[in-house]
């Protein structure tokens, strides 16, 4: 293979601006297919393909029509929430590569059937946490692996997201949050923070995730957004209610000792950020901040401690070193951009995929662990999906790519 | 009265330089009696009463000699953690007007005793939780009561303060911290950021705290900084080692359905904040964002959004507002001496204590409740010592002291 034929499976918003930034400029993958359930999404891509680029692609909205493709070597699984596992398991099954969409579980039992479908068939398997790419969570990586912050005591992070406009209109927009927020109360989207701390960590490659408690405030931000919202929300929802909670606290202790703290928070007015916070014996990386602290001496400006810009241009990784601005604009800022360039170097010149099934599984399990330590005010047993090999997995992230 | 005269007990840091304090710039506060168990302790301060002041005060190691003199009116309890609930207690029964400094309590039976005392004696009491008259959490907390963040959901902050030192230097400075962090491992010291948000959400006052759950990492930053200092730290604490974990994480749910996240960080380098946080259904403040951020358009300069100047030039509460450069210099910046006034003022008026004892007891219980909720990795009922008053108990602050 010299190009990675990629069949695209959910053309909700994730799905199809992913698609058209694939076709747009990673070389290295040539989308051929795509599916949805609904048949507007279908023709609105598969015109795209022809108007944009002269392409004839195809089109389904069963995806089990996609998988039996033979000219699809590949599969992007960026459907609801509920059926990411369910539709990677089937493509695992059908011999695709699979690059899984994130989100979180809905219960453990789906993720063992993940880790034990991809043990069995060996078909390559990537979780796309586009994350684990970020220009701060790379450059923050490369300085622990160069021990500047010392040994790893704390981290946390935020979904911190202001959703009140596209969870209310999830009836009009066809979009999936809204069932879940009227369903649902847990941390429901914990990757985009959690990935690169789990990287950093060692999760699944010398370290684990042993236990988890969450405690959630009641809600109170989606109903007040309603309700001062009679002429663009469905008043109707206000009868429904919702279940989740505006901000879901979770705490995480690993089995080396260190603590991880997420808050999921994306129900009232803020800012968005991902409140990214590392602190080790040496030093301390804190987002909100702007403070990259060490042990001993430090300077204070007034707005950031120690000059920011000289971490950024002494420890910023490879890829984002060797992209070029043309890169980083086609690639929506750069994350999608390199995770998919990784994920087609790996897929095309069968090497391991960077964030594996392990990886998948500890991060989602963590929703459903949530609603359980929610629901039962308990804290919970996080499992070992990779049932002790983490002991002796060897460290991979972003850092060293090129 | 027209001055109220005060036996401080406890001649520790803290202790010492509120004495000199009050001396120096409390007008309606006259200092008359010193204790501490060391004798060289009560000499000092004796000594600096009489140099500076020219002035002869009684002085012991015994804090039962204080209480049994009749012309102190009111004392200082600054002594150690361990004992700040006992002494009070005392004070309260010998009808002194008790100001028990901060801490966090061992155990829930000294809180209700302490409780139970103070409603059999009626002997007027205030816990001096001086982050309650800070600049930023006075401001906010004003805002909070005009409406502009809407209901508030979710609270956070941290006692982030690195005192590698102090502990470590424990056994030479004869500082109780160092014992503490030996011997136990809990949210040691929960007030400075608990205190401003749970007046915010009015605990004991309409709300109360219901449920929480504490977890720590390990403990990896004491042990470092003793190896890493051998000519300057006793290297037999490493033979001890050290108990409590570098970052305990607390999350606290309201009756009213408000979260609240706490962080002890103190054995880790970093720089001082309290990490003070308030959301919403309208808006957010984040200090370590610099961030005053309400529903709707906001503008981010680069370094924090919506020009905060303008928010403390308009809020700011009338101590902050009447105080003069030569108040906030004499009283350690602001807080202590407003602190200290409202003591005063409400000892001398015969008015009701700011912050009560079912404030001390609601805050301080929260130490001895991580304790065991992290020994037991279970969450933890908080008991209401105002035993159902809170329902119809008024707000109070420092948003209307003059």
């Amino acid at each position: 293979m010299d190009k990675l034929r990629l069949g695209v499976i959910g053309l909700g918003c994730r799905g199809t601006s992913l698609a058209k930034m694939i076709m747009g400029c990673i070389d290295e993958i040539d989308v051929v297919a795509f599916c949805d359930e609904y048949q507007d999404r279908v023709d609105h891509m598969v015109n795209h393909a022809k108007t944009e680029y002269n392409k004839d692609t195809f089109g389904s909205t069963n995806y089990k029509d996609l998988l039996n493709l033979d000219y699809v070597d590949a599969v992007l699984v960026a459907t609801s929430w509920e059926t990411h596992v369910s539709v990677s398991i089937d493509a695992l099954k059908a011999g695709k590569i699979t690059a899984m969409e994130v989100g979180g579980a809905y219960n453990e039992e789906e993720l063992w059937e993940l880790v034990d479908t991809y043990e069995a068939t060996k078909t390559p398997f990537m979780f796309m946490e586009n994350c684990c790419y970020g220009k701060i969570e790379t450059t923050v990586t490369n300085m622990v692996r160069k021990g500047m912050f010392g040994k790893i005591v704390h981290c946390s992070g935020a979904y911190g997201h202001d959703l009140r406009e596209e969870i209310t209109k999830g009836d009009v927009n066809r979009h999936y949050r809204l069932r879940n927020y009227q369903a649902r109360n847990g941390e429901n989207y914990p990757t985009h923070e959690l990935g690169p701390i789990a990287k950093i960590l060692g999760i699944n490659q010398g370290n684990k995730m042993v236990k988890l408690v969450s405690m959630a405030s009641g809600e109170f931000g989606l109903t007040d957004y309603v309700k001062n919202n009679p002429d663009t929300v469905t008043q109707s929802l206000l009868e429904t209610g919702f279940k989740q909670g505006d901000v879901v606290n979770t705490t995480i202790i690993c089995e080396n000792g260190e603590s991880i703290a997420l808050k999921l928070d994306t129900s009232l007015p803020r800012y968005y950020s991902r409140e990214f916070n590392v602190q080790g014996t040496k030093g301390v990386y804190n987002e909100l901040h702007k403070a990259f602290f060490f042990d001993g001496e430090n300077e204070w400006n007034g707005a950031e401690f120690n000059n920011q810009q000289k971490y950024f241009d002494e420890y910023l990784v490879p890829i984002w070193k060797n992209a070029t601005e043309e890169d980083l604009k086609k690639g929506h800022g750069g994350m999608y951009f390199f995770e998919f360039k990784a994920f087609a170097d790996c897929a095309l010149n069968n090497k391991p995929m960077p964030l594996d099934v392990y990886d998948a599984a500890s991060w989602m399990v963590i929703t459903c662990l949530s609603e359980k330590s929610i629901k039962e005010g308990v804290a919970v047993d996080i499992p070992d999906f990779t049932r002790g090999k983490y002991k002796t997995r060897a460290i991979t992230d972003a850092t060293e790519l090129v």
